[in-house]
């Protein structure tokens, strides 16, 4: 079988905002698989906001995405070919397989790849909400914010695959839970369809003022639990609104990914509040990862847990995606359909 | 028994930096004892940055420091008359007892005031390193930090009160510990009299580039703990250096008590390093108070522990005295005297 790989490489590093001109797309041949190697043919690209971090060569919590290499993500997919005896053609997959068609993947390396279960499940369900996005969310959740009954829980980028999952997750165990999102589709996506209590549109609220006056109305008891997805002026607002003893749970910072840092306008709140922010990544969680996908995936194969998805039609449109997720264009899980 | 009392009373709130002006001394006719109350007279006053959040009306973790009301702090001294049965004459004893030389306590409320055994621990050092400021260093020590054998842990205003019970105890618990202080004198008080392994005296290191570059030097392996007594400059020229999971207990922000809050420069780095950063008041850790006074109390009588005060001469010299340690100009714990 001589497979033709399509593989996205990084070109070069963003100054500032990264631009469709950082990646390139090459062919290259699949090599022939070595004994204990798999090769898997994906059918989707995950396309997360941790990439543009790794974009970078600065200090980072990721070693950065090397140039000239293949950009690394997470992946669903098929074998086609196994010379591993775990694995056999047809096999579901779960991956990081990178963005390209094919990945040749040595079957015993621990953490690498497993099989998934499609009976109730969609395949594509792997890279969102029983995948990383939604193990981020469950971790943060239920290990850093330790949300309970009763409390108050503000999710921001609330309409993403990780927000949307916080909001559920958080719903489900008895919270009040108000998400920030930009615009009204997807404030009343996240208050219609998935129940969240009350949205934010951060696009018509534009500065501290009226996102505290917002957050006012909508939280009438305080925030307990934050669950940070942007940070910005949006991070200020909440943090004057935080009860004592409040957890920030911080996942993302789109907002400084790109060039200067934005600062915090007031971290005397911290204490004045006593309150507790934890930087975390679902990969340093491991040992929770278990207990996570089982909850989650038992949400979403009874249909308590939904997501949505934006999908790019090909391998070649994957940057013009990517940027558009750093910029808030996608609605929910944002993926590359292979196949 | 006609005892005349000298108090010191809130006379306004400060618009910025607070100044003499805002407080006022008067005398007083100390009241006859009612049945239950007992008579004490203070020895020494303890000074505290607290109560310079106190003097606002704002939101604060503390209800406002009443106007026209004796200013609260705590203090230490001798009942001269008791009419309850746990106190007699003679008795020292700890307790908040505000600005004043004479204070009637009702001997039945529970934590309003305690005896305490001068045989081996000086009176004085009830109100410091066996008082409020050494529990507070343990408690972020021990519960937020916990700090680790091996560990670089680095505190600011590392010779006050709580900064010199920080970096001791962290030596005691066998960690690397680098202090922050303003000058040479008090930096070479904390290396050479409390056996810290480095001091970087900030006022040499005037800006964030100098503070970085002192503590890459003096913290070869990163910073694992951070114990922040300060804000402002400091934190963010720390935050820079700090390794992944590292913790930081906020305990006192000086920088930001008058006037505008000052900013967080680089927030992201919570995430990028997956830090910890909490808010703590040791008055809402009681449960932790026995241990923390136990071990301080035999460090301090064997010598373990080291301390120095600035004593203020009288009453109508706290005023002087309390903005000198908003501003740093004190050694050590800052006390007054009173008899």
């Amino acid at each position: 079988m001589n497979h033709v790989n399509q593989q996205i490489l990084l070109a070069s590093r963003p100054t500032g905002e990264p631009t469709v001109d950082n990646f390139r797309l090459v062919e290259t041949p699949v090599p022939a698989l070595q004994d204990g190697q798999v090769l898997v043919r994906h059918h989707y690209l995950s396309l997360d906001p941790y990439m543009r971090g790794r974009m970078n060569d600065g200090k980072s919590y990721a070693q950065p995405q090397p140039l000239d290499a293949v950009m690394i993500g997470g992946t669903v997919g098929e074998v086609v070919e196994s010379r591993h005896a775990a694995y056999q053609a047809g096999d579901k997959v779960v991956g990081m397989g990178g963005w390209q068609h094919y990945a040749v993947v040595d079957g015993g390396a621990a953490g690498m790849m497993r099989k998934v279960d499609t009976t109730h499940i969609p395949l594509s369900a792997y890279l969102g909400a029983v995948g990383m996005p939604g193990v981020t969310a469950w971790v943060g959740l239920t290990d850093i914010i330790a949300a309970k009954a009763g409390e108050t829980v503000v999710v921001s980028a609330a309409s993403g695959a990780v927000g949307s999952a916080v909001g559920q997750l958080a719903k489900s165990r008895g919270c009040r839970v108000v998400g920030i999102a930009g615009g009204a589709d997807k404030c009343n996506y996240t208050t219609q369809e998935l129940g969240f209590d009350a949205c934010i549109d951060y696009k018509a609220h534009g500065d501290l003022k009226a996102l505290m006056g917002a957050l006012k109305e909508t939280c009438p008891n305080g925030i307990d639990g934050y669950f940070e997805n942007v940070g910005g002026v949006i991070l200020d607002a909440v943090m004057a609104r935080m009860n004592a003893f409040g957890r920030i749970a911080f996942c993302g910072m789109i907002a400084g990914y790109s060039g200067q840092p934005i600062p915090m306008a007031n971290p005397s709140l911290i204490l004045i509040s006593r309150l507790k922010l934890q930087g975390f990544i679902v990969s340093e969680h491991l040992p929770r990862w278990p207990a996570a996908l089982q909850e989650l995936g038992t949400m979403v194969a009874t249909g308590k847990l939904k997501y949505r998805e934006t999908v790019a039609p090909n391998l070649a449109a994957a940057p013009e995606a990517f940027l558009g997720l750093l910029k808030g264009r996608n609605f929910g899980k944002q993926i590359v359909k292979l196949v």
